[in-house]
């Protein structure tokens, strides 16, 4: 199957499973539960699934628990997605190519849309066969010392010059965090050792900053049509990334050198590593 | 021991327990960790995990196993507090006596503290050695089918007429779930069979909703001072109360029924259950 194929497959699967984890929107708090799948559904690339899925993959991990643990992540950063687009936040109304959710609903339903997708992420993985080593990985990853930490240190340094290395500490508690458990939780299901899962958390951690330099590019470059999201939103929030610190050109470079080292952490993983390095040229050239 | 002295006690553990569970103030972020401990720490009266407790020490639960689950549960109970004062919700400014997180801090940042309570919920069972079960259930109690839904038929209902019915059906998920959670995880830690569990259940039903008209009625009739938080916030904000629907006499007339249904449940239980029947009378003698 080619990467295309295999892609769509994955994220088609995904939809399937995010639709039947959701509660339904008849169910009481009808409102509520139309907004969780409003803020879900239908959009998105799906990004951190695919991790999932391509490290379950190479452990020929069963793909039904693999949904499970790819769409708990996936619920998380919609979350946090949601409540970063709140006005006391990001106040942003554009996302994944339609209103945010407190546009389309308002700022107390999108309140609860986040904090009820949390508690659903966990859900999942408890009334699916996950273990607690897993719920406490994703716990681990979206707490105060992962991406909401992240959003925290994101916050303080809006209008701030940060080194590079205040910046990438930002990133990989922001954005790294759930990528790394996304890959970790999907070697997990396929019953990965210690130290696959310790050359995984490597390959994790370059490409979560591959992501995020590969996102400021797109955040300076790219058009809001093309984005489906606002874009030059960090420009003119005076946020602090790789594009401001470092300009185009060597956020460019960096996001080269990231694929280079993010594809050496697989080396010994073989053919088995084949879609976590088809993903990792899929996110740096997802649209540039 | 007198319920007064092992109430204090019960208190005083679980103080030490949540402190122990909380990130440190100097861990980065910082202030978020602050803001966290600043929540959490120092107020409330802990009912949830009194009756965590309560109900262990009815089938000879591990105390040290019984603060894992009700610290759980507290941070639950405290996140849906700092996220329902913020200014898109109830927009409360006084909370435990103390001026509300958002207030305290920033919005923003309150947000986040809600958030990251949240997950350190989810991670403190998975971290200290609760099982799935436990996590579906508190994940149950908290989501869109339990506390948030709760929330969310809230917000839809003020300045609404309610039925009885209506205002029963709100108050099970708003404030009802989390107590049953509390409850039930507490019996599950002393390894309770079913048809305790059962008995347990029914026994919560009645404690959650004689807790919500005692909270209906001291709202009308507290002061701010004694209360801790906004006196009179139910009539100010039109909300539909049990007080609204019956007037004050009749609700108390409720109470009273409503304790005598809650310690009729236990009495198959005989003398272990001595601390949840002590609750029952602590939870309607709190403050008239």
């Amino acid at each position: 199957m080619d990467f295309p194929t295999w892609m769509s497959a994955i994220q088609a699967r995904t939809e399937i499973a995010l639709e039947r984890f959701l509660p339904v929107s008849t169910a009481a708090p009808a409102r509520l539960h139309e907004a969780m799948r409003y803020a879900v559904l239908g959009g998105g690339k799906r990004v951190r699934p695919l991790l999932c899925h391509a490290a379950g993959e190479a452990f020929a991990a069963d793909p039904a628990r693999l949904d499970v643990a790819a769409c708990a992540v996936e619920l998380i950063h919609v979350y946090s997605l949601v409540h970063d687009d709140l006005p006391c936040m990001d106040d942003d109304v554009l996302r994944r190519g339609k209103p945010t959710c407190h546009v389309e609903y308002d700022e107390a339903t999108a309140l609860l849309v986040g904090d009820a997708l949390q508690t659903l992420a966990f859900q999942v993985l408890a009334d699916h066969g996950a273990t607690t080593a897993m719920v406490a990985l994703l716990a681990q990853a979206a707490g105060s010392r992962g991406m909401a930490g992240g959003q925290a240190i994101d916050l303080a340094a809006t209008g701030q010059t940060l080194t590079l290395e205040e910046l990438e500490f930002m990133h990989i508690h922001k954005t790294g965090a759930l990528i790394r458990a996304a890959v970790l939780l999907g070697a997990q299901v396929g019953g990965a050792d210690d130290d696959a899962l310790r050359r995984l958390a490597q390959f994790a951690g370059r490409a979560g900053l591959l992501f995020q330099v590969v996102d400021d590019i797109l955040d300076a470059e790219a058009s809001t049509a093309t984005l489906g999201k606002t874009a030059g939103k960090d420009a003119a929030q005076n946020k602090p990334t790789y594009v401001s610190l470092l300009g185009v050109g060597r956020a460019r470079e960096l996001a080269a050198e990231l694929r280079t080292e993010a594809k050496t952490t697989l080396t010994e993983f073989g053919a088995r590593a084949r879609r976590l390095i088809e993903l990792s040229d899929y996110i740096v050239e997802r649209n540039f």
